[in-house]
């Protein structure tokens, strides 16, 4: 089985240009099939304050209504996306930007209310990664977004690391898939306070422990979330890493138990 | 020889999302491979003015500084672009949005500075049908932002009648194309204060004369200068129509002389 190695970049990372740079010569350097997942959060807060729109968060997500989703259309879908995708193709990469709406890549069902009304966001539902595959096959590098769709015609805001980790096990029928997930830290912390302590691994049971006991913090939640899940359906590896140590290897790993 | 058809359409149509709707309606009737390219620019203006950026126009052209092309990167790109897919596919149609990025499907060299600076304005250099090629066997439907790239990680503005000339010319290698630039009328009129008097046919030399006799609008212009360098250029029949008649080839007809 060939390798795909997909990588997901939070929005702190691809918006700052030095970093974005950095991130795009080491994913550049990966051998082997390749894919990038963003997201892009802060500069879509940025753009809703510019004009004068308020950003709602509750317990850390945001609520997406139709102004929110336009603008997050606008930053995701058009300048990160884009500007990740000239970034490759500067460096020879011949890279291709998407949405979940583009190819159906991702199709999502809208968030039911219960306690909360999330407003425009989308729980996945399906993934078709048929052209992808043909693509990939032509050395094309693709680039998402975090947006999906609902086959009606209405995009939805989807959460990147959900949206890497479904992407990871969907191709784990067709590629031996390795996960990186990058954020600002070079991996886990066992101590929040001293970066040098990197857990070289981490397993499911740890996982529950740590969040318990509060020494993993909500922002890491979901990514360790959906890592589990890759790790538990197909995916080879979950890397939880960052921008200059991912091509390598290094990070926190996670393990099955 | 399979055929193609290309179907520009304008920035007022894609924003009226009634016309789009049944833009996208009939667009979805037309058999055979398609392609449709987009414009765009008066929602860049609105954003633009949200954001307290002036627009800049120089005899009818904006001036792209870096934030107007953010702007275009946002709307273009992001917006409309996506909008569109998210329609087709509601139509069981499987589009995919680009830019001339994207796959690296158009080059540009940003306009030198002569009389007037355009800012980050793209002349097309180059145009790769490669991948689109295999994606059109699979029935995928691009949909083209007017942003091309140059190749350095520079997104370039680029009018949406020169990259839809340009696309088709290119695609008439492998394909039989049409070319159909829709917008408001139903065609070139003879008279610009009766809509009924649509010419069937329209020549290059009829073109300058009309141009110098003032019956053609300066916003006809590059239209019709890019359809007759279509014509003249491997494309098989260039059409001026409209979203409710395009589909039906009623409309301007341009013919070589």
């Amino acid at each position: 089985m060939d390798r795909l190695t997909i990588v997901k970049v939070g929005g702190k990372v691809v918006e700052d240009p030095e970093m974005l740079s950095r991130l795009l010569d080491n994913f550049t350097s990966i051998t082997g099939y390749k894919l990038l997942v963003h997201g892009g959060g802060p500069s879509a807060t940025r753009l809703a304050d510019r004009l004068g729109i308020e950003t709602r968060m509750v317990e850390g997500r945001r609520i997406t209504d139709l102004q929110t989703l336009e603008i997050a259309t606008m930053v995701y879908a058009g300048l990160i996306n884009k500007s990740i995708v000239a970034g490759l193709q500067a460096r020879n990469s011949n890279a291709l930007g998407l949405t979940g709406a583009d190819l159906d890549l991702i199709r999502a069902r809208k968030r039911p209310v219960e306690e909360i009304d999330y407003g425009y966001v989308g729980d996945v539902e399906n993934v078709n990664t048929r052209e992808l595959r043909l693509l990939l096959e032509e050395n094309v590098i693709p680039v998402v977004a975090p947006l999906t769709h609902d086959g009606n015609g209405m995009l939805l805001n989807t959460n990147a690391d959900t949206i890497a980790s479904r992407l990871a096990i969907e191709f784990s029928h067709y590629f031996k898939v390795l996960l990186f997930y990058c954020f600002e830290k070079r991996g886990v912390l066992e101590d929040p306070l001293d970066e040098t302590s990197v857990m070289a691994e981490l397993s499911e049971l740890q996982f529950v422990e740590y969040q318990e006991s509060g020494i993993i913090s909500s922002g890491m939640v979901p990514k360790l979330y959906n890592g589990f899940k890759a790790i538990h359906n197909g995916v080879s590896e979950v890397l939880i890493t960052n921008p200059d140590n991912f091509f390598r290897g290094k990070g926190t790993r996670l393990v099955k138990s």
